[in-house]
């Protein structure tokens, strides 16, 4: 009269298929962007931070903001910023109000960069992803990756990322 | 009268909020299942290829044909397959009638930690992933990112990733 409380929940054919599917794209999507990028010089976890501070009206965010907004441990935030410190994208800074807090500010240059290859960037997300999809597919993809990161984020991952927890 | 190809063709808000979804959902999943993972002392990258050797009835597969099925670097792939081989899951073999060429097999210690890790990470997946989508969503999110696949794969992108092109 017991039930298996422990007997896995493997995944049946259908699901299997979805999820190998999955897997497959997400990787193909970053090689594609990463390489169209890599042409114009930047690697996509690069230009990634660099627009988000494009968008900031300051140009300035909070590592530790930045962290959770990427999802990224804080040592490979820490590389990152530091390869675009040294071609003079951003600088670093101590926060105001708040000395042990650091904040990364985009400068000038790292803004034209934005700005240039941002259109190159757009065409690349078009060419490997939305131009596969129709229009409906594409909200509908969206809809489904909020629940899961919802999901996701509900379950607490998303701390141990912004605090270093995970690997780099 | 003339149309300006060359100008951008930006993504509008609700295109934005898919994509940005999209790739918060992405990189938290992989957290998630990394980390549960790691608890049973083995990489996401490490535990699909050895998953993917135990699929196979020889228990081998060629470094090229896995790094095309994974979508890694050659560089990358022989990396992983140094940890695992010096753990004791794997091994490097010839392959036979192609003595240039390099098989990765699995070994009876490294089919047995995926035959005991492999009902934990359907957990994973499940409390990741599946639990957080109606049957529905999630067979039309396979169907969207096997779209992708196809379409990425059409440019060529894949291919690069099996001879190396691409940075580790």
């Amino acid at each position: 009269m017991s039930t298996d409380l422990t007997a896995p929940r493997w995944l049946d054919e259908e699901e299997q298929q979805a999820w190998r599917s999955y897997l497959r794209a997400t990787r193909l999507l970053e090689v594609a962007l990463d390489r169209d990028l890599l042409a114009h010089g930047v690697q996509l976890s690069e230009y990634e931070i660099m627009s988000m501070l494009s968008e900031n009206p300051r140009r300035r965010l909070r590592m530790s903001e930045i962290a959770s907004l990427v999802v990224q441990s804080r040592s490979r935030l820490t590389h990152t910023a530091s390869r675009l410190e040294k071609r003079g994208f951003v600088r670093r800074e101590p926060c105001e109000g708040d000395r042990r807090g650091v904040e990364l500010v985009l400068t000038d240059e790292g803004y034209a960069a934005v700005r240039a290859i941002a259109p190159l960037h757009v065409a690349s997300v078009r060419a490997a992803l939305t131009d596969h999809l129709t229009r409906a597919q594409l909200l509908a993809l969206g809809t489904a990756m909020q629940a899961i990161a919802d999901g996701i984020e509900a379950t607490g991952a998303c701390e141990e990322v912004a605090e270093g927890v995970l690997p780099a």
